[in-house]
């Protein structure tokens, strides 16, 4: 059985492991258009803002040369062009070789990943303007951020984006978000964006709200609140799915154009399996197909893709979005869905919101949060989670996301024995306190 | 109706409070033998080092003059010396006025806490040998600290007494802790608990294990080990329950003589009840009745009372005993039971143990943290975990706690969808990486 993967990183590479550790006979043929596999790309903005020292080699878990030794034939600067559903083969462009191969496969695995959303704007195409999804991408940003560049602007208020303006504003520059929405991190409620807008601002980062990019020429980004100077432009938008090679072979298609999988994730097409950022999930709270691009959610699938194909069974469990990000001073952690998502899903929402603190309100570096949590009108059932706050507030998030994937109530989260001492919490912890809040509204 | 309530901390005051609320034409009247109301007891060691400023008081979450504000009759200085439950009288001593009064009640609430454990030992009664649990505790030690003492000496290696031997080496003392057994915080598995006498003595602190502490004279402390100067003696070797008065009300007790209670809060004694440290709980891992003092349990215990005397219906869950400490540069979280507890209990357990870190291995910051994780062999049922590690470590404690709580495998909190970002966790959340090596083994 030859098993072939199209992309080297989270998914590609787990799925690969798991292949070759549950088909010892199986080939494993991994084809990988750059020059890294097993990557952090959610590292780059540490990298670029010299916290992470050493180069983007850092941020890479496991070389395709270690690949190699567990047996797994990694083939770099390989590009997929096109796949062949009946004929069960995959054109590749080989840019080493400048030669076009057909490779034969039994089980394919598509985990292309995302690739950063560009706008069709004139000049988007100028060489200053860079998304950031590859260690490719990391590499001149930080050749750029090492030179000493004056005038960086992220367009959009997406985690890796904002995560950049911060690492170029310690790198010096003086460094602009222009985000179109009312509020960066846009899966946010409004009230609780301003926050992260009004913590950046405070740092020193320019964050511009209600503004259109109209276009990029040399030198300058131009909006609808005026030109802005600017020697970077960062694309933090947002991740679209690298589904086209998928779509050109006839497989269906889901949310947001990310591939459609089962919960095996099987594709539509006989032996075809997708993972990763190129592929679709499923909603745990909505139930609805969703397209959401994380480190976390590709790992899983990638092990739940690489099981099945050898011949194990496994699925991949319904998602809720769990996040994290610190923002200058501010954490920030999102889980489920807010009230407004999950009314326009038809849901009877109400959301509470608490204002506490990160530790005993008496210790001397307690810093504020906020909690606010989404439930169900009636049952109780909790629905997501946004924190915000100081050091220690948003991993608390992972308590919520797992009270909703047990389907529990408010008043079971109030009856949870959560961990308290004076340094890390509350004697009620707050996301208790949140829910006990949530138990006299619904 | 009058409902009179034993004690005035966590758990009697918060039943007050929700008597107040829930029956407001009751009568509440709160006998309390100390000076304070509603303190955080576990806040003692950051006042006694100085990290809080500003004496006990600022422990003080509300003072007896608000309460009574809030419509609670508090007599301070009032000790109860005897429950009579044939007449449904207390008989209680005022301390300012000298005089013994009964108080007649419709409902009782015994709230009478936990008194640190003093072992039958020559001299135990020497005024330098001092407990930790009430406010005035706090004050003598705070004093003591002020005054510059030289050698302090902790016996037992409970939670608040090594906080407390971290407290005095921050005020320049020579501080030693003498444990009887192999390791402090008995509660954890041996090696555990050998990295936190490491962390202790990196810090300064002289633990010293397998020693008995013989007796106490003046300026010594005589032990198995030899005589350690001291002008100060904590004991911390655990905190008993108040329950003398229920004892010999007739009232039945339970586990380590603790007041027997339903999930109710109530007593084997007719319109009595009991909650906080003074009572009994059970665990929801074994089943079995269980005496655990911790004020995240006070707390829902007064609550489910509060609500239930003045009409409603709440049942107090089966704790899991979550506690979380930080011990010089080492975070501590436990939950749940250990492997070994589980076989005791006729479970047949396994345990697991990862090494990992707090944040990305990359991230500058990250530091080590070991999770060791129980499950039941066969169903992978999770039973408990113990976390030890650097900043952020312990607090993850938490989701496993919730994942006991909802019945959750090993396979389940594999399947969690927990938040990832390089400051704040690997790409797998260490919980989850133990929950994946439990796999391995069941």
């Amino acid at each position: 059985m030859r098993v072939l993967i199209i992309g080297g990183d989270a998914a590609g590479m787990t799925a690969a492991t798991r292949i070759r550790a549950g088909a010892p006979d199986a080939e494993v043929v991994v084809v990988e258009m750059g020059r890294f596999t097993s990557y952090s790309a959610c590292g780059i903005p540490f990298v670029v803002s010299g916290q992470v020292g050493g180069g983007v080699e850092r941020l890479v878990a496991r070389t395709p040369d270690r690949h190699r030794e567990a047996g797994i034939d990694v083939r770099m600067h390989h590009e997929a062009l096109a796949i062949d559903v009946a004929a069960g083969e995959v054109e590749v462009l080989d840019h080493h070789a400048g030669a076009v191969r057909r490779i034969g496969y039994d089980e394919l695995l598509i985990a292309t990943g995302g690739m950063a959303i560009r706008p069709e704007l004139p000049g988007i195409d100028l060489p200053f303007v860079h998304g950031v999804q590859t260690l490719e991408d990391a590499e001149t940003l930080l050749a750029v951020a090492e030179q000493g560049c004056h005038r960086t602007v992220v367009v959009g208020g997406g985690y890796i984006g904002l995560e950049l303006a911060e690492a170029f504003l310690e790198r010096g520059c003086v460094s602009t978000v222009v985000e179109k929405g009312t509020h960066p991190l846009g899966l946010l409620d409004r009230d609780l964006g301003e926050q992260v807008t009004e913590a950046m601002r405070a740092h020193g980062i320019d964050v511009r709200v209600g503004v259109d990019v109209t276009g990029f020429e040399r030198g300058s980004v131009a909006t609808s609140d005026g030109d802005v100077p600017a020697d970077l432009v960062v694309l933090g938008i947002g991740v679209a799915p690298r589904s086209s090679l998928a779509k050109e072979a006839g497989i269906t298609l889901g949310a947001r154009e990310s591939i459609r999988v089962d919960d095996r994730q099987r594709t539509s097409a006989s032996g075809v399996w997708a993972a990763g950022d190129c592929c679709e999930s499923t909603h745990r709270v909505t139930g609805a197909p969703v397209h959401i691009a994380l480190g976390t959610l590709a790992n899983k699938q990638g092990r739940v893709a690489g099981i099945n194909i050898a011949g194990g069974d496994l699925r991949m469990p319904p998602v809720l979005g769990t996040a994290v990000t610190k923002l200058c001073n501010l954490e920030v952690g999102i889980t489920g869905v807010t009230a407004g998502v999950a009314e326009q899903a038809g849901i009877d929402a109400v959301a509470v919101t608490v204002e506490t603190t990160t530790k005993a309100g008496y210790m001397p570096d307690s810093s504020s949060m906020t909690v606010r949590m989404a439930v169900e009108r009636g049952t109780g059932r909790v629905l997501g989670a946004q924190i915000l706050g100081g050091p220690g507030a948003a991993k608390r998030i992972d308590t919520v996301a797992t009270a909703i994937t047990a389907g529990m109530t408010a008043a079971d989260v109030v009856d949870l024995d959560l961990a308290y001492a004076p340094p890390f919490s509350s004697v009620w912890d707050p996301v208790a306190i949140a829910a006990r809040e949530a138990l006299k509204v619904i």
